[in-house]
């Protein structure tokens, strides 16, 4: 392999990067091309109106992560089960064009007796382990869909998804709390931000601290344009007052600096030490997994 | 007072019931005039046409309960400091017509430096008392906001609220969870409702065990038409897990049957014992309210 042509295909957005034979960024396209916009059968023709250029140079492998490997997405890759590391995810890729398009499998866990799920987020983690020379750890990956991972001796063993994101959104939009807020978040404050969280983290649950969003306002206790950053901490701290975190515990943050950022300052209140990891991460994991395929060349 | 027009004016409902002197319903209506469908200016308006027939008979009293007291009510009857029973809630009446109509306050207290409000439920509690021949105990009224309620020597000392039916709502409608579930809810599936609340029950928060109605799904293990009650399960037994419940710990459950029905059932699972009261709850608070203000004519 010369290049890869790596690519993060979500749900609401589609990004890639050519990478060269040592893993470095050449280039990087986004796209407003998640799996929600491409109808059936369109998958083939939408990946090469975007990437046609990369993916049809000599020497180009194309490894695909995220829920393009969904059944609603180009191709089905079967969820792999945890524990599961680089072996065993190189070994499920489902592949669209035998050697040069495959696709990476989810993960799946189990705890209770209720399964688990990830598309993504396995390629992000093992390219932060790689980054950061590490084989233990936590990593939290913010989102719509968080997860908290936990690897061990270089594998995911077992996740959990919360779903901050996506609450938030909920309440911010379509909730009675909406009524308090204004249009648009604005800059975040953050000593809002931080009293938000320490509600959540001094609260039982969500159901109750989410509503001192209406009654802050409803006494002139908190300024409404202060009041979306305050959510913002409720919902992060919930996600982080429900987690086994001794002080000192080191976790690992990867995305985007917007998100990682919100979160560093949260667990800050927990005493957690943070390392942060950017988009990087995915092309770093895609990178590793083609490796398993195709050993990259030695530098000249 | 010969009789009591007693009228709960709600955000989404209004209802009203005639009494006689004993405080016996003769006569009962329900308009879909909550007051979110009432202009500014217009409830004197919407009240006459409502309840012209009873309101403007002779010894004739109107009593009236819930959000027509709030700002964006009729009158605004400013919030009453808990704790508060009969006689706080009796003196700080908003009288829209001195001596024929006036409106009950709701009640504020206040946990580590944030508000919490009610409107309507406190007549609710206040008549349950009554009905039940009670001074002490937790009341619950479940709903959009459910209401956690202390009640000592027969004053309410204070409360919680749980924003319950409306994080139901807004998963049921607009999360990514509504796309495994279907249209409509149809009956309740027992069976899935109890597994929600254990789920919930055996969880650390909403954020986390709401994700399992998309794995469940995804996995074939829940059939779609059992997700809506095991959801409803879930955000119900989220309310109950945070509570500080003994086994054995009575506790009162007033509203529709629809819900107590669920709230008992979901209560189960903590070994609490219940008592449930209807409707009639709303008829003899306000009546009760009355009698301190008109003190009853003996029986003839």
């Amino acid at each position: 392999m010369e290049r890869l042509l790596a690519v993060d295909w979500g749900t609401s957005s589609l990004r890639g990067a050519l990478l060269d034979s040592q893993g470095r960024v050449i280039e990087e396209r986004s796209f407003a091309r998640g799996i929600l916009t491409v109808a059936p059968g369109e998958f083939a023709t939408v990946f090469e109106a975007c990437f046609a250029k990369w993916a049809g140079a000599a020497g180009v492998f194309c490894l695909i992560s995220g829920m393009a490997g969904s059944k609603q997405g180009w191709l089905e890759a079967p969820y792999c089960a945890c524990p599961a590391g680089f072996d065993e995810v190189a070994s499920q890729l489902a592949w669209v064009e035998a050697g040069r398009i495959a696709i990476v499998p989810g993960l799946s866990c189990e705890h209770d007796g209720i399964p688990d799920v990830m598309r993504g987020e396995e390629t992000q983690v093992l390219g932060a382990l790689q980054l950061l020379g590490l084989r233990d750890g936590l990593m939290v990956l913010p989102g719509t869909h968080s997860k908290w991972v936990q690897v061990r001796a270089g594998k995911i063993k077992g996740f959990s998804t919360f779903m901050t994101g996506e609450f938030y959104a909920l309440l911010r939009q379509h909730s009675l709390l909406a009524r308090s807020l204004p249009e648009t978040d604005g800059e975040v404050d953050w000593a809002a931000f931080d009293e938000g969280v320490a509600a959540a983290l001094r609260g039982a649950g969500l159901l109750q601290t989410a509503f001192s969003v209406r009654t802050l306002s409803l006494f002139g206790r908190m300024a409404a344009d202060r009041l979306p950053s305050y959510l913002s901490g409720l919902v992060i701290g919930e996600e982080i007052r429900t987690q086994a975190l001794p002080p000192g515990e080191q976790v690992v943050l990867i995305g985007s600096e917007l998100l990682t950022g919100r979160y560093e300052r949260a667990l800050a209140q927990r005493q957690a030490l943070v390392r942060r990891v950017g988009a990087e991460a995915s092309w770093r994991g895609l990178w590793a997994l083609a490796q398993t395929l195709h050993p990259r060349r030695e530098a000249r």
